[in-house]
């Protein structure tokens, strides 16, 4: 099939080699000429604005595109949809919010165009290798993309999850599932470097990896992870998150639905980011008002 | 080679058959008469007592115990230890607490006897088809028995962890580690069905099993129960325990370590125990009294 890939950053353009090494044609397009020139050389053909992009492309029209959720995207989106016509078909396979794809859909919708919301796991290896897709929007249009999708995923490694928002409903819990999945495994590891035992925690990760309950893709990156720094002394435990953990546990609140172990998942990585906290000084200062333990002073 | 099996239990006697397919000689001995003419019909040499499976061993003799830990393991061995001679081996495969494999390491020591300490993964079905050891012991007798393991487990799928208590110690993480992982599926699945969309969750498990972060055993387990049970309409949401969970979390306290999201999944499994909670009536009553918020009748 052919299709307008725009936004050719790590994923884009992996997703792209992936379409390409299956015989699809890629017409490419990013804000930056260097990576469309990139592209080229792989294969793809290069669309230095959006109109040279739609223009190169046969009705329907099948734009996926991979730029950053949020005003990125809606940028894109608000440029892209008066070369459209009815009847195209626009892939956001971004991390957007799932209520932000609902609105986008209803949007698009109402101007015939037909929106589909694709969560994307699996990393930058999977975008080019064979990922792991969730795929909202309409079903029956589902159908004449459906082609796409089989050959970029990994076996069983797409799913048509629903109407619009489903996709990145999904993706969004998948996230969520994957913060307490490794605040777990980071627990764990925390216990055996305070035990009294002299673990190697490559050869660790690795039984564990190999025949256990536990097993699985995570636990393989921890055993390459150790296999590069055996106790991690190179890196400081500094625990960023993009925002999907965040959403997870606001649309538990929305939906009273109980994920404390993914809400304390998300805190704690809140926790790392400080050097000191204003709970703990609290805390601190209480104990020295009740009982006269002593408190540490600011460095 | 050739060693004694007490204890032919499901996963006692799974081992017994991995490891005659293995062509080693296993004599095989149970409380239960039936359980060692089972494993004599699968080609066990029966013992119908403890004297019997010492007598048909050649020192130093290798004893594979797998009985409940706690008072079944040590009566087994109060029996077992004064049939035996120096250099004897004695392997505990069961979930012992690493410190009572740490006492016991240090009781049969001093009578001469080699004990390990072994937590074994990987269920049933790994028992007998390949599973996953984690090893505590010493070091050079452990390379004697090395072997065994390696027939008997999936490749890279054992590990001689270290001194006596640091298999159990393994395993008890390993259970926690488990734990955690568990309660974050569970609750990932828990938001979709309160989801404003309608998911199929055995495609769900399977796409979340393909090429996705969170892909591992305990997701593809989570497609063979929704599979048989799409949402799960026929089991109670009761969580219970055996135990390593609660240890993980005493040792968490033991060594300062934190491990709040393993914490927090052992008692979102003892709540699920209970129909109706005490500190649910605290609130309750409090809401009640301060701000005149209705209360409803126990039943």
């Amino acid at each position: 099939m052919k299709l307008g890939m725009i936004g050719l950053g790590k994923m884009g353009f992996n997703l792209a080699l992936n379409l390409l090494n299956h015989g699809h044609e890629v017409v490419a397009h990013d804000m930056n000429r260097e990576l469309i020139d990139d592209a080229a050389k792989q294969g793809a053909a290069a669309a230095y604005s959006l109109e040279e992009l739609v223009s190169a492309l046969e009705k329907p029209r099948i734009i996926w595109i991979m730029v950053p959720a949020g005003k990125a995207l809606q940028s894109v989106v608000n440029s892209l949809t008066p070369l459209l016509d009815k009847g195209d078909i626009i892939i956001d396979g971004g991390n957007s919010h799932y209520k932000n794809s609902i609105t986008l859909g209803e949007q698009l919708s109402s101007q015939g165009i037909q929106f589909f919301d694709v969560g994307t796991s699996g990393g930058v290896d999977g975008a080019e290798q064979g990922g792991c897709f969730m795929i909202g929007g309409d079903e029956a249009v589902f159908k004449h993309i459906e082609p796409l999708f089989r050959d970029i995923a990994v076996d069983n490694g797409y799913l048509y999850a629903g109407k619009q928002g489903s996709g990145h409903f999904l993706k969004m819990v998948h996230n969520g599932i994957e913060y307490g999945m490794m605040q777990s495994i980071a627990e764990g590891f925390e216990l055996l470097d305070k035990s009294p035992f002299d673990y190697d925690f490559e050869h660790v990760a690795q039984v564990w990896s190999n025949g256990s309950v536990i097993r699985g893709w995570l636990m393989d990156l921890m055993q390459n992870a150790f296999s590069k720094d055996p106790k991690l002394d190179s890196i400081r435990g500094v625990m960023n998150s993009s925002g999907e953990g965040k959403w997870t546990v606001e649309t538990a609140l929305d939906l009273q639905a109980n994920a404390p172990v993914i809400a304390m998942s998300l805190f704690m990585r809140y926790r790392s980011l400080e050097e000191d906290t204003f709970h703990g000084k609290v805390v601190a200062a209480l104990r020295n008002e009740f009982g006269g333990h002593a408190v540490q002073a600011t460095k």
